[in-house]
């Protein structure tokens, strides 16, 4: 999807992208990069301990999640830097091997009352394995209005 | 830092670790991987656009301070996963060849009502770069008590 303008955001629809596969080499990298505990690092400190092997950082799954979000959901004709995000749960440890599916929901879509170039859209956001949420998230981004011909 | 339990984390304590160099390689690699908008990752286009040049993705910004905190505030004796976090913002654009501090105040420390090993802190991190705040989180944890002889 490369146009989508503010307008383009309704108030309660719902998309889903995906899914990614959540390799394990990739788990063992950003954890070694970012989120270095050993039950994302060290796959023989993860087997012998309560989570019963590697689970995935949940900044990673969250990582995993915006990458569909930016490419699929976002567009470049119309995104600007997001101001923020709340309500980040991490509901169920994510594994290698397992597959990702993200689901958005548009939560809020409004106008600026300062700027009339662009508005506020907050969505939510879910990352489903087999179908049960794992990750969710409420992220707000700026997004540009429809240019007026 | 090795051995710190829950009661080692005591309300309204303030650390800084870092910094940490932010390098225009790996911003363009995470952005590529997780978050592929043209300003994160196209830096003729960014150098065009409003923002005057390559900007970190947030969630990147995030996981440089996650790297800190996951090596230097939490520790491996302790530590279990975490439930979420709130209040995500990203107040200023971070920008390649910048340094980075993470700033962690301890905002609540208390043991579970139901299971005595453990119990929750919740901790507000804080970017600095060149000491003002580019981003600020409050992080829940979960914490093992200290063992018992």
């Amino acid at each position: 999807m490369t146009d989508r303008w503010l307008e383009d955001y309704v108030v309660g629809e719902v998309q889903e992208f995906g899914p990614i596969l959540v390799e394990e080499g990739d788990v063992v990298d950003f954890a070694q990069r970012f989120d270095a505990q050993p039950f994302h690092v060290d796959r023989e400190a993860a087997g012998a301990g309560p989570l019963g092997g590697l689970i995935a950082s949940g900044w990673h799954t969250v990582a995993l999640m915006i990458s569909l979000f930016a490419t699929e959901y976002l567009s470049p004709v119309s995104s600007l830097p997001s101001p923020g995000a709340d309500e980040l749960r991490w509901f169920r440890p994510v594994r290698p091997g397992q597959s990702l599916v993200l689901r958005t929901t548009v939560a809020e879509a409004r106008p600026s009352r300062s700027k009339p170039d662009r508005g506020t859209v907050r969505t939510r956001l879910e990352g489903l394995v087999s179908g049960e949420v794992v990750c969710s998230l409420v992220l707000t981004n700026l997004i540009r209005s429809r240019p007026r011909c």
